[in-house]
């Protein structure tokens, strides 16, 4: 009997991790699987940044960097705010970290007390309430529809406010809705939560990627805000561990230290690798990826809603339907199941993101190819009339 | 201004990064520096592990791997303790992580309760106890001296046991000191620590840095011990970000669920490429280079203990010698600043490694070639004679 801290009590699985190990394993017995349950790039990383790891594992970097990170990656990245977003960013401020994950980690670390409280949508990505619990912080998964495209207004930030909130916590574009927060609605929480005493953190890992809207960044509303930003997602480089953190001058030096205490430095070759992640000829390749996601998601969205599918806001961002099922199914997680064995198709029930009526969501990724969703699309079609 | 959790008042940084910092300054000015500073090898990454980097980017492996690690990497860690240790270890037990302060927050926060205390050596590596203080627990630095190795003893735990422990941390070889814990001594670590109702967690990421004295693992000893490890420090690996923890059975899911969560998994080129870590030939380059530490050691240890350090207790492993400097200065701190300004050497003040008379200590790092170590022995004669 091993004695576990009380906080794993609150810290769930992912729980399409078994799914995904179901559909391995009927893929090892030949089964041909749809994966639509997977919230990572299909595609590879692209060459050029491929070759400079290549080129990085050439020269024999292979030491530890400073702990925030490479600091010409830190001035790479300024300079991506300021050519696409013309954001002036002191690369001072800029923390390198293993993955958005590592960013996600010292924000929460560094700013909650055991016991404060962070609020966020619900549903949302999971793990953004583990890193609160972590620390023995309160998240508070506060339920959104529609109404709102799935996100944060300042009203709904003020009417669940409490004494020992600290902190809220958005995303845009989000996972698993794929809905966007505009700068003004930004401003406007940055507004509420400033006005309430609160700090506000801003995951943008999916920015790169959005659809039929203009792109922006909280860091152009103020420099008190916390902005989470990854290569994971846009850039494509997901198993490289590498993502960003930009954070108000003042708390850099308690995110430095725990960085220093608990990563030592995110990986070296991927940093070396990412120096690539800006250039032209990369970002042409990943504006192409962006054109074939793009056509993706004006497939599967109409078909979704076709079947009978409910997706009241047509989501502009990241990879991600989340769509109500209750016209199809009153249980996500049998239906994900059952699809998956007797249709082949896995997608992703809504436990994993929350506990704002779950049973009712699923989470579609269009993470494979246009003619693996319509073999998908057909198989959830005859699925669906049995 | 940032309202900063409690937590970081008790989280202090690297103090030698300054000093890193600083010498880095002296040399962009054409300074020549001696680098006895810095706790990560010389040596670059094994060429063969390079090489199956190169492959894995060139077959385009760059998504995530499982939570866990890849399975072949589990195995091949299973595989080593079976043939260097002749223990079997089921792969279940075995999570690949980034870097061992990977395995070590994952142990932590998975055991910690906040409040509930870890008992460590002091001297001993400072993130120890800052990976307790990131989850609101207790670390209880315990001074060690020569008398034990600068190691806690079943007596030293026993007398320093509290109601609130619920752990204690070894290492084996130890930073800073490099003395090493026998079977015997772990067994009595482990017995008392069983029979007090607390867990063992020991440090081994110096495991194949020995020199003389057979190695071991904790592992042999009992199925409940928490054992970390790295591909850093004797595989060369630092920058990779790879380590891994072997946890008791039980201890397993909750770990796994924590990994998922803040880690998603550890990063996929590095996993690849150290499959190739446990082959003959890499372990073969890995042991040239043991030799060759032991060389510098041998070269070290007496010029310091002739210049008046005293090191009563001959360090067997590791790269590090944790030198008594009182018959030279009362303030190791300002000595060091004072040695790396005025002779161009840098070492590491004992500050950085606890609370257990600091400014009495420097830690040399062994991690650089022999012919530099000479150069650096002379100019610290020189400035001591001054």
């Amino acid at each position: 009997m091993i004695p576990i801290a009380d906080r794993m009590a609150h810290i769930q699985p992912f729980y399409v991790m078994d799914l995904l190990a179901k559909a391995r394993r009927l893929e090892a017995e030949g089964r041909s699987i749809i994966h639509m349950e997977i919230g990572e790039p299909d595609f590879i990383t692209p060459a050029p940044i491929i070759h400079a790891g290549e080129a990085a594992l050439a020269a024999g970097e292979t030491h530890y960097t400073p702990a925030k990170g490479l600091p010409a990656l830190r001035e790479a990245i300024a300079g991506f705010y300021a050519g696409s977003y013309g954001v002036d960013i002191d690369p001072a401020r800029i923390i390198v970290t293993p993955g958005a994950s590592g960013a996600l980690q010292l924000v929460m670390s560094v700013l909650i007390n055991p016991g404060e409280s962070v609020l966020m949508a619900d549903p949302g990505y999971p793990c953004n309430r583990h890193f609160v619990e972590l620390v023995d912080g309160k998240p508070v998964c506060v339920p959104v529809g529609a109404d709102t495209g799935y996100q944060l207004t300042a009203e709904i930030v003020e009417a669940a406010w409490r004494p020992d909130t600290k902190a809220v916590l958005v995303a845009t574009p989000a996972n698993p809705t794929g809905t966007l927060l505009t700068l003004e609605e930004l401003t406007a929480l940055h507004d509420t939560v400033s006005s309430l005493g609160g700090l506000l953190v801003v995951d943008e890992i999916y920015q790169g990627l959005i659809y039929d809207a203009v792109g922006g960044t909280a860091l152009s509303i103020a420099d008190d805000i916390f902005v989470i930003n990854s290569f994971s997602k846009f850039f494509g480089m997901t198993g490289w561990r590498l993502g960003w953190l930009v954070a108000p001058e003042a708390a850099v030096g308690p995110l430095d230290r725990l960085a220093q205490n608990i990563f030592l430095a995110a990986p070296t070759l991927s940093q070396h690798a990412a120096l690539k992640a800006f250039e032209p000829e990369v970002l042409e390749i990943l504006e192409a990826r962006r054109v074939e996601y793009l056509q993706r998601r004006d497939f599967l969205l109409p078909a979704l809603r076709e079947m009978g599918f409910e997706l009241p806001v047509t989501p502009q961002g990241a990879f991600y339907l989340y769509a109500n099922c209750e016209a199809v199914t009153d249980d996500s997680h049998a239906f994900a199941e059952a699809l998956l064995e007797e249709a082949g198709v896995a997608v992703t029930p809504g436990r994993d993101f929350g506990f704002n009526r779950p049973e009712a969501h699923l989470r579609f990724a269009y993470t494979t190819s246009l003619p693996n969703l319509e073999e998908g699309v057909a198989r959830l079609r005859k699925f669906n009339r049995l």
